[in-house]
């Protein structure tokens, strides 16, 4: 077996995707095992751009207070303890919320098959309207 | 989304492949998203049996201290915070530690074509000669 560490904050994520103060410790490279699960650790305030899985996603929220949204939906507070289970092909964003910090696994299936489409920022002036 | 909680503990381990106090919360079922996850929560001094998997498996030590070993190396100590990476095919076992209960998230990928098999218990004989 090797071994690593879950608590490492990992390097700053692009700023084409994420918007705001967001680490990615990735746990598992190139495709191994057919995942991707990296550790994601987002500011208060932070959060991805809007974008879509094809085989979707699944969220374990390990810290914190944040915000998931679907296109067209309400925001939904995650918090530490949730498992999050995104379906394929939704168009969603999550972050951190305006008041913590929050941090999550994320995991995406059969990545070898998996396409993530990144869309557009999560506007300050549609962060600063939520209203959970 | 759909949103459930991994601090729940679940249901008892089936006794067939565990030896003391364990508990499995499942988070996937039935192959969805193609993967096998769950929580595993060990009581101090319970365990897995001996066991394979086809894929390999990834555990994600969310709290205390364990063992985990394979099959002809000596046993090493996981704690929370480890992110451990199971060969595919290696014969092994995890489980708590003689001083601490332990808990993690176990993710089984591909598990459409994943072959677990369950092997012997770890005896007790076998369990208090390890010597971390």
């Amino acid at each position: 077996m090797t071994k690593s560490s879950f608590i490492e904050k990992g390097n700053q994520a692009p700023a084409d995707y994420f918007v705001g103060s967001v680490n990615v410790n990735l746990l598992l490279e190139n495709n191994e095992y057919n995942t991707i699960m990296g550790i994601v650790s987002f500011g208060k305030g932070a959060r991805t751009n809007w974008h879509t899985h094809t085989n979707g996603q699944i969220l374990l929220v390990i810290e914190g207070i944040g915000y998931y949204q679907e296109k067209g939906k309400p925001v939904e507070i995650i918090r530490q303890g949730d498992v999050i289970k995104i379906p394929a092909n939704i168009e969603h964003w999550h972050g951190g919320s305006k008041e913590s910090a929050m941090r999550h696994v994320a995991i995406v299936p059969d990545s070898a098959s998996d396409k993530t489409d990144w869309l557009l920022p999560v506007t300050d002036e549609e962060y600063s309207s939520v209203n959970p």
